[in-house]
């Protein structure tokens, strides 16, 4: 039961944080909000797109790219557990959810920092075996490792910058979904939710080695038909799509996604950690039903109706996805 | 005695890894050291400077400016207590932290980033005055807040990205020192340590308030006669110097550098978090006293000799800034 003790998916405990106040930041969405209303971009500034995003977008002036930018935290006690997180483990989903986002805005990696608490308990051959493992994950995604902070620690924290490049204004936004375009997600959804609880198996595989789509991402992006939208599935499909309905401004009614191998539906629509990509397609678009050998899989439409609803199969899906926040 | 448990000056104990293991990381530098022999830069990528300066370098295709990117960890028990240190504080210093990185490299910032580890002693209000602090100074430096992540945790644990802008070819590196270049400091040295020490008075504002020298930075960069090699004192006078005049390949020699008011020898030589520039100009290109009000301080020469050597009025001085992993 350790493994339920890590905050990373929909099943774990939401009740983690005990004091409040009396301001109102119930959740991790309140407080997004917030700081986007008080971090304002000038009409000068080169941000293009700020706080709210799988990345931020930074318009260097003379260039054809675009920049974005993500940073990721992953935390022992809150994302995993050293007992059952090797060095290299731990190394590679910490990068992979920097990349995943990069993905999910339809770039390529170029660069990454490493900012790592180092704690007491590890030592120099753990340090040796985690950054050769973020060196060699970095390099296999096209990025180089070119800076970072070492600091020591009662516990390890590891952030992860990653900075990608696009081509000008043609990062895929959560906010272009349209009533009637197709909702895809890309593989099968809840193996890595079902991993973290059993512990063993293929599911385990999938929870320790999540897979930037960045390959599909390049496709989407220099394909004949571009998506509207795009978002990763990090925290559950239920709470993803329902962040990127909000965006957008619009509702979605879905089928059961694809599930994983033995994974339930529960973990399939909730689980977070997925690292897959969800996004929606224009009218009349529509792709080959894999890549790579990678499933794609149409799981529903976009409609008008209040922002951020999601139906599935015809009832109200709560967003349930993890949320560190949350009540 | 409780603001001696912080571990952000040379004055404090270093005695805080446990365990180094048989593999031979002594010391920060070996670490990164070992980091960039295995960080290989493509020759194809836009990384221009990787890990080891101040901040890593990246060029944007058809951009006249080049992009600095530079991460720094703040964290609870290390870098600060709460105890002494307010939400505002905390953010400031956090702040100031990623700015004087780019001071120090010759550029302007742009766009920051901040991960936050959410302790369970903070409350909404505290969250609110963090992020109003974070936004304002940001907005005053030229930067616009623009992303990061959040997670809860059993202790605040900060990382503040700044990308900053230089143009192309012009980033001021620690590598550029040359024999018989003359040594400057800005400000006054010793402040911030004296006021770790003795937590009141002008100097505990100081080590509260640090100013990130991007006037300066900009003056330097844009005027008569350009730094051959800078960098900011952030673990020590000492240790810094050190880095510099090892990453250039050359030796120094100093007489005492400006202290503030009140603070020793000791303190100005090896104090960290001083957020001064310490610059190389290289013969026959000498600069004004003062730059806006604040002092600006020849304290030394370049010479051939054993790089990273430093004599301090013709004695050898061992670095002994602040190093998170030294024994």
């Amino acid at each position: 039961m350790a493994r339920r003790a890590i905050g990373s998916a929909s099943i774990l405990s939401r009740n983690l944080r005990p004091s409040k106040g009396t301001t109102g930041f119930p959740d991790e969405r309140s407080i997004t909000e917030h700081l986007r209303r008080i971090a304002v971009i000038p009409p000068s500034s080169q941000v293009v797109v700020g706080i709210g995003d799988d990345c931020a977008v930074y318009r260097p002036e003379g260039s054809a790219e675009d920049l974005l930018f993500t940073t990721d935290l992953f935390i022992e006690g809150v994302h995993f557990l050293p007992e059952t997180h090797s060095a290299a483990d731990i190394a590679r989903k910490a990068l992979a959810r920097g990349l995943s986002d990069i993905a999910a805005m339809g770039g390529a990696a170029r660069i990454c920092l490493v900012s790592l608490c180092v704690p007491r308990w590890s030592d120099d051959e753990w340090l040796r075996l985690f950054f050769a493992e973020l060196v060699s994950d970095a390099s296999r995604a096209g990025a180089v490792l070119a800076g970072g902070d070492l600091s020591h620690a009662d516990t390890l924290a590891c952030d992860i910058v990653v900075c990608g490049g696009v081509p000008q204004g043609r990062s895929f936004l959560r906010s272009g979904a349209r009533p009637g375009d197709q909702i895809w997600v890309s593989g099968t959804l809840g193996g890595s939710a079902m991993g973290l609880e059993t512990g063993q198996g293929a599911a385990w595989e999938r929870h320790l080695n999540p897979q930037p789509r960045l390959a599909l991402a390049s496709h989407l992006q220099f394909g004949e038909s571009r998506p509207t939208a795009a978002i990763d599935i990090s925290d559950g499909l239920s709470l993803d799509l329902h962040r990127l309905c909000s965006a957008s401004g619009v509702a979605a009614e879905i089928t059961d996604p694809p599930q994983f191998p033995g994974a339930t539906l529960a973990q399939a629509l909730h689980g977070g950690e997925e690292y897959e990509l969800m996004f929606t397609m224009p009218p009349g678009h529509s792709l080959p039903f894999q890549f790579q050998g990678l499933p794609l899989t149409p799981i529903g439409i976009i409609q008008e109706g209040p922002p951020g609803r999601i139906l599935h199969n015809g009832r109200l899906v709560e967003p349930l996805g993890y949320d560190h926040f949350r009540n």
